[in-house]
């Protein structure tokens, strides 16, 4: 089905918008507010006549038009009706914030559950949640999250899953740290009816969508989730961490959302059958994003590594070995041409430890002329820029990745950095995502993400 | 040998001190001012009176006393003369920190480092480097690092190595988020006379030096090392990282630092049977020494867990099984006692979700009235306390970690971050640290740190 309406709809009606600030009836209408979404927005709450400044309604029904989707912040209990004077209003689509349906395992939730579920097919509605911490699209602002939320930069990548995560601490980290550039974000929450096939299929047609991420603790129907991975995986790549790989992991997952999950290595290589890839865990989700947002995929599997350090050196080479990297002697030509402003005793091979060239041209400087020279090297299919953040080493960075982008267009970059403090770590990666680089907080994490897009770029080779 | 003059010298003498701000030889002056280090601080000039408005001798013979240590910062070709300067007027201790000796592989450097060993022999003299980043004592306040630096945290983690990553990015990191506190950090360099043999015993005596990280390419004498590490690694942990264990990685090693690297294999199963923790990389290191930081080590495998998110508690679970922790059952007291402020149809259970309770009385107040209960039940060893960065879910975590510690004073506790940004993080990060809880940015990366300091736990009780 299209998601189209979760994403993109021209009106929205807020069914529990509350004028108490931090209530999350109060936050869905302030997002949409911060976010600017462009569409009309109907705060439904039977004893308010503004919320924030938006003019409010007692009900659906006296709401001038038909809103294009419902977000549903009420109490529990009351879920069931709010569906049906959707549903009876002409609303096809509706986003249950509410939870404690089938997440609690009682009774009276999956009573709730289901006739919340009847209510919906009874009007021909569809509907994500409930337990959905919800959307947030940043090219037509629409958003429907229920956590107060810094707008994340735009971009290739989008997210879905049934935790709350994506919506909520992941949106502030992406939008104060800005690693990449978010397309959408969809938190499932319970998928009493929306779930990962659906939001897959959607984004996998999506055109703002490069890359796809998702946190997934099984799939309710195997086959069609296979055949939907497979064409999405053939149009752009798909990450995937599987979660409740453990036993209790496995107790966890069916406890926290009413699914079950599959045997963890079954998942993990119809993950790969299907051309996704899987990741380990939650950081490398998002090492396998970063690089991912930030191509192109490289030609080959050749490393050029520029470090401050001898030891940033020494740990590139063992990751590029542990990871199926290759980190090639430099041409003569490149060496000749770092040699005229190096010290003549500089060894200076691939990984390239700059330290003797920054002693004697500056940190920036000595960058500036060695990183688009190895770049440029026709041995050299990706290169990685590490540095260390200390005083006298930082810089603005975004003049330099666009150097290397020039000469280089078609070969992904990636820094890495090692140390400093939390601020200069966020400006530099900040600078470097808008220049078109990744930034990694560790050399094996920069190749592990180069690893995975070399093998990305081979299996799409294969199958053309 | 003891390094104690390299850590709590009453005097030294800076030679190549330098006038110009940003110059190697101001910068140890520098430091010195801002560390505070209260001994007679004796800069070496021919041409400037005073440098940051300490008074400069033209040389040493000048100075009104015998430094106790020498740190060297002039062109390599004048190191040999300044080392024969120090020996005449009786210094036994110097730093190094010029660049350009056996670290180039020229003909030139490498018989620069035997004029200089020569010289050092003649005289009786130890030295540390060349190519020495330097040193830093806490406690002391003596600092000969060559880069500007904050002050590092006081605390029982002692760093060193021949990388220089450790006194410069590494500092400002540890100054400005405070995973742990330090006691020392030294820098090898060239490692031409003091090397890690030395620093491993002098640590391993110091009383200040709870813990011990190193960053190792390679031993000079395998079978001593062997010794010392044996000794360091039944008074304290010792957490090694190796680098240089692929093959172009070793070729990477030898140029780096002139020492020859030995099979990564052999290299890792001797630090086992030291009793020493190998490291897989530099990120695991910094994850092993948080841990190891905030002891006290665990009684048993058995982790309690405590997550804002369904989510957490998956992947929680996962990870604990991957690590071979154990998530067992709470106590029935303990979920009766959580019962009773939680809505009757959360389920309650370890990993333990607590968003419904959050939902009810905020997320501070159920942070503080969940995670004492856990942390004292009688089923668990130790306790994770993870959670979301956003809106709504940030709070002073210091007063919840002291009421945890209050209560299970033997358990070790860490915090768990995700999402969220820079700013938040580092805060939260300072405030547990503080309180004597390790903070960690995703979950396998705290069971991880809890799963090696079980194990040093139990190879404690078998050695004894």
């Amino acid at each position: 089905m299209s998601l189209h309406a979760f994403f993109a709809p021209r009106s929205v009606a807020v069914i529990g918008a509350s004028t108490v600030p931090g209530k999350s009836g109060h936050i869905i209408v302030e997002n949409l507010v911060n976010l600017g979404f462009p569409g009309a927005v109907y705060p439904i709450n039977p004893k308010a006549d503004r919320i924030l400044g938006i003019r409010t309604y007692p009900s659906l029904d006296e709401c001038p038009a038909v809103p294009e989707i419902v977000v549903i912040a009420v109490p529990r209990d009351a879920v069931p009706e709010s569906m049906a004077q959707a549903g009876r209003r002409g609303v096809r689509y509706a986003v249950i914030a509410t939870a404690g349906f089938a997440d609690t395992g009682d009774d009276v939730g999956l009573d709730l559950d289901r006739r919340v579920h009847e209510t919906a097919a009874s009007f021909g509605m569809r509907y994500m949640g409930p337990n959905s911490i919800g959307t947030i699209d940043t090219t037509t602002r629409f958003i429907t999250s229920i956590v107060r939320n810094h707008t994340p930069p735009a971009g290739p990548v989008s997210l879905f899953g049934q935790t709350g995560l994506f919506a909520s601490g992941i949106t502030r980290w992406l939008a104060q740290s800005e690693p990449f550039g978010v397309a959408k974000i969809a938190c499932l929450g319970n998928k009493s009816d929306i779930g990962e096939i659906d939001a897959l299929g959607f984004l996998a047609d999506d055109a703002r969508t490069g890359v796809i991420g998702c946190y997934l603790e099984g799939a309710s129907d195997g086959r069609e989730f296979f055949r939907v991975l497979c064409r999405a995986a053939s149009a752009k790549p798909v990450i995937i961490l599987k979660g409740g790989t453990s036993s209790l992991g496995s107790i966890a997952t069916a406890s926290h959302t009413g699914t079950l999950a599959g045997d963890a290595a079954v998942f993990r290589g119809v993950l790969r059958q299907a051309g996704a890839i899987p990741a380990e865990d939650w950081e490398d989700l998002f090492t396998l994003l970063t690089g991912f947002a930030h191509g192109p995929l490289p030609a080959g599997n050749r490393a050029g590594v520029i470090s401050i350090t001898g030891a940033g050196c020494v740990l590139a080479a063992d990751a590029a070995e542990r990871h199926g990297l290759v980190v090639p002697d430099l041409s003569p030509s490149t060496i000749d041409r770092i040699r005229e402003f190096s010290p003549s005793w500089a060894p200076l091979r691939n990984p390239l430890d700059i330290w003797s060239t920054i002693e004697r041209l500056g940190v920036e400087e000595a960058y500036h002329r060695v990183a688009p020279v190895v770049a440029a090297d026709p041995n050299i299919d990706m290169l990685i820029v590490a540095t260390t953040l200390f005083d006298g080493t930082i810089f603005d960075c975004s003049s330099l990745i666009d150097k290397i982008r020039d000469v280089a267009p078609h070969k992904p970059v990636a820094t890495v950095l090692i140390g400093g403090g939390p601020d200069e770590n966020r400006a530099w990666t900040i600078a470097a995502h808008r220049s078109g680089a990744a930034t990694f907080h560790s050399l094996p994490r920069a190749i592990r993400a180069l690893a995975a897009m070399r093998d990305a770029a081979l299996r799409n080779e294969r199958s053309r």
